[in-house]
């Protein structure tokens, strides 16, 4: 039985705003600038989910992307899309909602659904040019 | 002299929310549905300006990119990009922000910052799969 | 009350043969090549809605795009999507599905489902590198 | 007979600068900016063909695309692709090779390659943010 | 001399249906859903070649792309291309052509066409959103 | 702390020729075929820039991307951004500039304007179709 990786792409529009409440307006300008604007500004977040696994010889398969997908809508989707990350969001509470903080929530939420048998990394396009990806190595 | 068309894509990440602050909040549900967060979302909105007019016969150009692209960065994107268009740009306070409004009023915008010998259209992306064009026609 | 066009894009995926059969199988194979293969082929099929009308003042909308995708899904994705063109879609049981005639049968289907105020006009992708429009202008 | 149009993607990588020869070099930079490098720079072309006829109804093809590429690959390809615009295409031995003249270039030798009855429409993106269109409309 | 990784896209068409000949209908439509459709489906794929090797100090490659593209076109699009993958192709004759099997297919038949100096990876896209990667790791 | 891999994309526009001007015109042109075109030709060549390292834990940012694009436009996009890059750009004075070549240029350029604490990898695309990555692996 042989490993395979399987991508799955989805994606969500959200609000959102870096800061820290515990610094002053002056500190959070000098060091997030114009993505400090209180008022929240937004993206439209491409989100590629990658499984590493062995193929089921019956199906074909490594996963089903069906199963995989409504796993993401129901777990990630749900949560995130059309929604302030900051506000409405509670991993974000007290975390600030950079890439790559959205990356590291969106992959333990998922490692949870996910069946421990399949290797999991997340990769998060906050925009065409930028982007993360979380963990940094499965192998 | 011939006529031809010149495009410049640009883009702007903003949050917005869609409602009117006359309605009830049901009302506002049922007609805007996930776009009525009370909270906002975002989008990475792509802009693609297309203007029509005469090639200058002197450079080949029919107008200088760099000056379009200066244009609408002093006067689009330094007004939309990394804002709230609802509370942070005044032609939104009382004009709800969906693709179809955002567009006209970026026509309305750059209309009056370029010369009238070039005709204007503008295109908006909200997502890869939502977009608008006005005005319909340029011919 | 101004005019705008709005776009949605949707996709399917089908497999499809060119050829008549009225003729032989040289001529087929001479006219279409290896889009003739007796046994099919596909594509993923990328399908643009571009509609014009009147913004509706109220919402700042020309049309909820929710509605449009709906009625795309419920006429056009059911009828084509994982489906064999010549044998599954009664369209082109005497008709070869070509993407010229893939785009007017779409065409002629949506327009019986969309309301008379809205000029229609669809963009279909059968590769990156080929695509139709039709019809030709909606001015 | 319906109207339908067609479209063909190609692409070809070329070098070229933008200046005029009776031009002082300070005058070219004043225009031409960092294009002018007289060094040359260069670009991935992508080239969008569009033709509007009937289709044929013995085939449902408007043209077959096979055909179509085929010329744009003899008249077109071969003489741009790779190639140095201001210096190996004698079109532009005179004429600054912007994307403004080059996309006339390009309609001025396919109008004379393809049948009267096709419209012709030509879109050139130098990058995927700067693009022209010739001639304007041919409705 | 320093190993670098070269990559090299390509693209087919084909139709596939994904079932298993010793199940019962019931149980296809179970597992495979509407990929299971009888009369076939189709897809554009994206192909991915990565080979890792080093560097030719004569030449400044790793491997001339026009070789390895030859080699693309001449045991993979040749038999895969605007082909039934169920029907036209024997290695699936017992195999279902789920994504996963068609990329370890195309990394077989590579493997063999490459010299054993160049590592080798295939990433194939059967849709923009579903892809997967094989072998997991190429280090 | 958890490593994270950020990636930021940019591009730039230049000319080259592939050669060595130690050998004859005729190996010249048989080993870099087209390639080679004495008058140069040019690419739009697509740059990702991949940083692996530890989230701050006071912003949430691995690198102020901001901080990171200024480093490239400084210190790559400045030198071959519109340049010839076998006249330009001094690195290629001996050296061909081949896709591989440039990947692992850019990369020692980087390295040296980069902290130590962040591991490096380079991605870049010659066309949609041809690229490559260096080093091979940053584990």
């Amino acid at each position: 039985m042989e490993e395979i990786a399987v991508y799955r792409k989805e994606h969500f529009n959200a609000a959102h705003r870096l800061y820290r409440p515990d610094w002053s307006n002056e500190q959070n300008e000098l060091v997030f600038g114009k993505c400090n604007n209180h008022n929240f500004h937004g993206h439209n977040y491409e989100l590629i989910i990658k499984l590493v696994g062995k193929i089921n010889p019956d199906t074909g398969y490594m996963i089903d992307l069906k199963v995989l997908s409504d796993i993401i809508k129901e777990h990630i989707l749900k949560k995130f899309d059309h929604k302030n990350l900051n506000l409405d969001v509670p991993e974000f509470a007290q975390l600030n909602p950079t890439a790559e903080n959205i990356a590291i929530v969106i992959y333990n939420i998922l490692r949870q659904q996910l069946p421990a048998q399949y290797k999991l990394q997340i990769k998060l396009y906050e925009t065409e040019r930028n982007f993360v990806e979380y963990p940094v190595s499965i192998l």
